[in-house]
């Protein structure tokens, strides 16, 4: 395809390479990870030391931190976060929980927004942090709300991989569960993306379109009581606010 | 130079071109703010929508989640949001004030953590947000602990633009007072970012180099004996033990 720009593509693969893991890497080690030439390799890093995306000591390559600047355009470009973030923070304040913002990318659930507060979740949550929808509360909200014909290719093409014991992996019973999220408005999700956490979340809408999602992290040891006592009422509170302020603000999420 | 590769640094360019003043751009519009003809925007565009990156409806583009993954490569390779957020969260909880984590970035500091409680700040500030060093109190932590030399060219060659009334401008000023900072081991910054916003700060150390600051952002509505007594030994303590947990780590960060 004479419109593929290959040099964009293994450049952004360049930056990629890097992770925990392979937080500094010589020239070799880049052109092993992308299967770059070590000439190619060296032109991409040198070309990112040169736009300020990299540093190196002649030796080893690390990434820097104007790389964020990338992540910050389709933050800034969304929206969505700077709506979302006061609801939040009220929210996590009121409910002395963690609270996130989700959107839908492929078959992933990708954090926009979030107010951490008690540490439950075993992994790192960072905006830009992915899970699979299927698992999860705000996954589920933004499923529920997809068009029936979306949904059933979604069904039919996604491996929903068990994330613990209790995962829903059946399509089936999955599409049960998501018509029942639709019809009441909300999704709780018990211990299916990591054992003792218990999530419940909400739809945010744009002009009357699910969009994203909203949700409260707890252990399972709240009970469940609680979280449609104590937790839902402020959550479809929050959902609401964020919809109404997005709608306001002419956002283009989702349109 | 021939191991320059443009076509990423044009690539790169059309992602930053979208902000929140431009959510979605035609294929002209692309072309017109960065520079580039329609021919190359429109071929930069749909590469970045083949890769996932960019969603069209064939007229409008926008940035997709996945540009997150980039800037996510940052901060997973830095190993230190990893190592700093417990910390933050505990110290938020104590002093129900925002903390957040800093590095250096030319003459900017930038943000890669951040628990946000109490709104206190105007802008919205997240993951990746920038602000001049010299203005803040994470900068001027940072900025106190660099050898002479490269303070002297930082102070000869960067303008200390005023944000406020109070902001230091007068580079012998600025650096009496990071002489200060340095001597002491923490820093207080009043209104010299922001109208109405204090704030404190202290230096993280990877194997006794500082390479980042941690702070807490209050009101000047809070006496700053109460800075003195309620938030500096908590400060303190947690950017002691993010030292020693990044040092323990092993993180390359400003190795």
């Amino acid at each position: 395809m004479s419109d593929f720009v290959q040099s964009l593509e293994r450049g952004l693969a360049v930056i990629r390479a890097f992770d925990a893991d392979h937080p500094e890497m010589t020239l070799s080690d880049v052109a092993k990870v992308t299967g770059l030439t070590r000439a190619a390799a060296r032109r991409f890093l040198h070309t990112l030391v040169e736009l300020g995306y990299m540093r190196t000591d002649g030796k080893l390559f690390a990434l820097r931190p104007k790389v964020l600047d990338l992540g910050y355009s389709y933050l800034s470009s969304l929206g969505l976060p700077d709506v979302a973030q006061p609801h939040l923070e009220k929210l996590a304040t009121e409910v002395h929980e963690s609270c996130s913002v989700s959107v839908l990318d492929g078959t992933d659930i990708v954090y926009v927004a979030r107010v951490p507060t008690k540490r439950i979740m075993k992994v790192m949550i960072e905006t830009g942090t992915r899970f699979p929808a299927h698992a999860t509360s705000m996954g589920r909200t933004i499923l529920a709300a997809q068009d029936p014909a979306w949904l059933d290719s979604f069904l039919a093409t996604t491996t929903l991989t068990p994330l613990t014991s209790r995962t829903i992996t059946d399509a089936t019973e999955l599409r049960a569960e998501l018509t029942r999220v639709s019809t009441q408005g909300w999704c709780v999700v018990d211990e299916e993306l990591e054992n003792g956490l218990r999530s419940v979340a909400a739809p945010i809408r744009n002009q009357g379109k699910v969009v994203a999602a909203v949700n409260i992290s707890t252990h399972v040891s709240r009970p469940v009581d609680s979280v449609h006592t104590d937790l839902l009422p402020p959550l479809l509170a929050t959902a609401e606010a964020i919809s109404a302020d997005l709608t306001a603000s002419g956002g283009t999420l989702g349109r």
